[in-house]
């Protein structure tokens, strides 16, 4: 069989001689962007059942077919790490979604707190970047990115036993190593502003929030998004 | 004195009275774009000498002259770490560049690989970048950006003090954790296509070489970069 040219996430069962039925935007993607044709291979993967290697049995303009032929890769799922952000510029906020899908973040909570400029996001476009992100790294996997909250809502229903990883460059503390608690972690990070007075407050009063340094120069957010998973993953997570 | 805002990199000494010429692009961007005025205070670095606040005494259109009162942040320089990268796509490779400055590498190299595709950089450009980040971010350091080089060139001069830290998902090793080795370092971060068999050849036969693992899923190039910049200050830089 030929190899694959191309990932593709499906919203759809996979398993072997599963039929897949693309949807028009699919269809047009690969068989008018991508130029496959019935007989090529397309690498299938849906968030659940691993990598399949799927046949184009018909493209059309408008639809198309595949059949699933065999699994090429396992499912794999990233540790229980959930990734809270606070929106800054559309360039940088899709740019953290895309590094929290590649860097093994299991669900991604945009967060407005008390210094967010936006007040808005496009659910549906961030979750294409992590659609694109997970089809473009080779991941089983994408992360749910959910919609918009407040701050104060998320922290009000924080689950007892889910850690809270946060970074503040004007919050005491000069730890990078995390305490070793195994199980469900969160990481936070704050918009440029920081943090207010009362959400260091409620952060200081959490007793499962561990505040964690990422050095002495200040890093945007996004920047320190992509470092505070990597010291989680490190320490903690799947490396 | 009122707040500075506005953080400007000046090639040119600063000290307590220094008087400061602004080149007609400086005057453009601080009068023109920023709209300061005489009496206005602009934070000055020089990448050697911490960060000053400067008073603005004149303001034309193509140039302008500003006077350092105070020193307003010690210089902080970063631990001797290097940044090799292969220059991928245009903003990707400007994002990595960026990146580093913040991260607290004291040197790029840009480096052109077996799998490269990029055969050319604009060194200026990407040095612009690493001023930009700095400027940005709050640093009183500017990485200086070499010019391209090749990757077996620059190899077959290391220093043998210097140790390499390198990243190639194919190759072995799970560790996560680098040896605990002070003094000078560097990162090397191969292309998308990973590194031929004869660099992998030649890393591996180098004894200041380690492979470090960053997880199971690829990562793209600028991905890989922060991830690694982050493990290594969080290890054994300035974190």
């Amino acid at each position: 069989m030929k190899a694959a040219k191309v990932r593709l996430f499906v919203d759809h069962p996979l398993g072997e001689g599963q039929s897949v039925s693309l949807s028009r935007d699919q269809a047009h993607y690969l068989f008018g962007v991508m130029r496959q044709m019935p007989g090529d291979v397309v690498s299938l993967f849906n968030g659940e059942a691993g990598e399949w290697r799927a046949e184009v049995v018909s493209a059309g303009r408008k639809n198309g077919e595949l059949i699933c032929r065999s699994q090429s890769a396992a499912q794999i799922n990233p540790p229980d790490l959930w990734l809270l952000f606070a929106p800054i510029k559309k360039a940088r906020t899709d740019f953290i979604v895309e590094k929290a899908a590649e860097m093994g973040a299991a669900r991604i909570l945009p967060i407005q707190s008390d210094f967010t400029n936006s007040e808005r996001i496009r659910q549906d476009r961030l979750q294409a970047h992590a659609v694109e992100a997970a089809e473009q790294c080779g991941g089983t996997f994408v992360p749910p990115v959910e919609e918009l909250q407040k701050l104060e809502a998320v922290l009000s229903h924080w689950p007892e036993e889910r850690q809270l990883m946060f970074c503040d460059e004007s919050l005491a503390g000069d730890q990078t190593r995390l305490p070793e608690i195994d199980g469900p972690w969160a990481i936070l990070i704050g918009p440029e502003g920081g943090f207010s007075e009362a959400e260091r407050k409620r952060l200081g009063e959490m007793g499962n929030a561990h505040s964690i340094s990422l050095g002495p120069r200040i890093l945007r957010a996004d920047t320190a998004a992509v470092a505070a998973l990597a010291l989680w993953q490190a320490q903690l997570g799947d490396w």
